[in-house]
């Protein structure tokens, strides 16, 4: 994919702050954070989206969100804790459609407001929902 | 874990709307859903947090939210997107200390705003935040 920002990081034709790589993944400082040591976890090969993802490829990214998180926590960023997201989708706020991990430092106290805006509340056509998912799920 | 509502979820202890359960991970409805169709996906075995996960754990869970997300998508939820998010620690928003995976659908134009608040601009420290990380990062 000659036009992906994330494959040009992979191939080192687009310059990135690289704090993680192995044979599968790249982990690389998002260029506009949420916090700083904001992270994103690829990998290696061009994946659109999670239903491409996998097996494998999905464990090895999650050892890598795994291993910044523990670096977020360890390093003198000194998280107390982090959120790890996948986007998938536009629906879902993906901008680049080479799938990622962000891996996002917290603090107590930061104030940020994960899901804003979101009335959490009983649904009250649960059973009605969980059917529905039932209906079309397939086993892994 | 006697106390860990999300083992008496596994053991059946506890109710839950499960949509998909297999030798290594349940998923169920969320009590308190951000949207209709949020699930979780948790490990059978009990383990608090992120560092805790094996890769061979962490590759179930991925397996496990890439079904449930193609599910959110395939089902009359009509899903356009999903998030899937993992918070690790209190300061990230963490309640359950049984480490659990979020699948929440998305629609375009849900207003939903992920991790408002935030100011997203450049780290003007961005190359010592990357030797913060590097420093310490261990491999997988
Ligand atoms: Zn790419
Ligand atoms: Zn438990």
């Amino acid at each position: 994919m000659s036009d992906c920002v994330f494959c040009a990081i992979v191939t080192g034709s687009a310059p990135a702050r690289i704090v993680y790589s192995d044979e599968h993944v790249v982990a690389f400082l998002d260029i506009r954070p949420v916090r700083p040591g904001h992270t994103q976890v690829i990998p290696r090969e061009h994946i659109p989206d999670l239903a491409g993802v996998s097996s494998d490829v999905g464990a090895r990214l999650f050892d890598g969100a795994r291993t910044v998180g523990a670096a977020l926590r360890a390093s003198s960023i000194a998280a107390d804790g982090v959120n790890v997201m996948i986007n998938d989708g536009r629906a879902a706020f993906q901008t680049v459609f080479h799938t990622h991990v962000h891996v996002v430092p917290r603090h107590t106290g930061d104030r940020i407001t994960l899901a804003k805006g979101l009335v959490v509340r009983r649904d009250p056509e649960a059973d009605a929902t969980a059917d529905a998912i039932r209906e079309v799920i397939a086993p892994t």
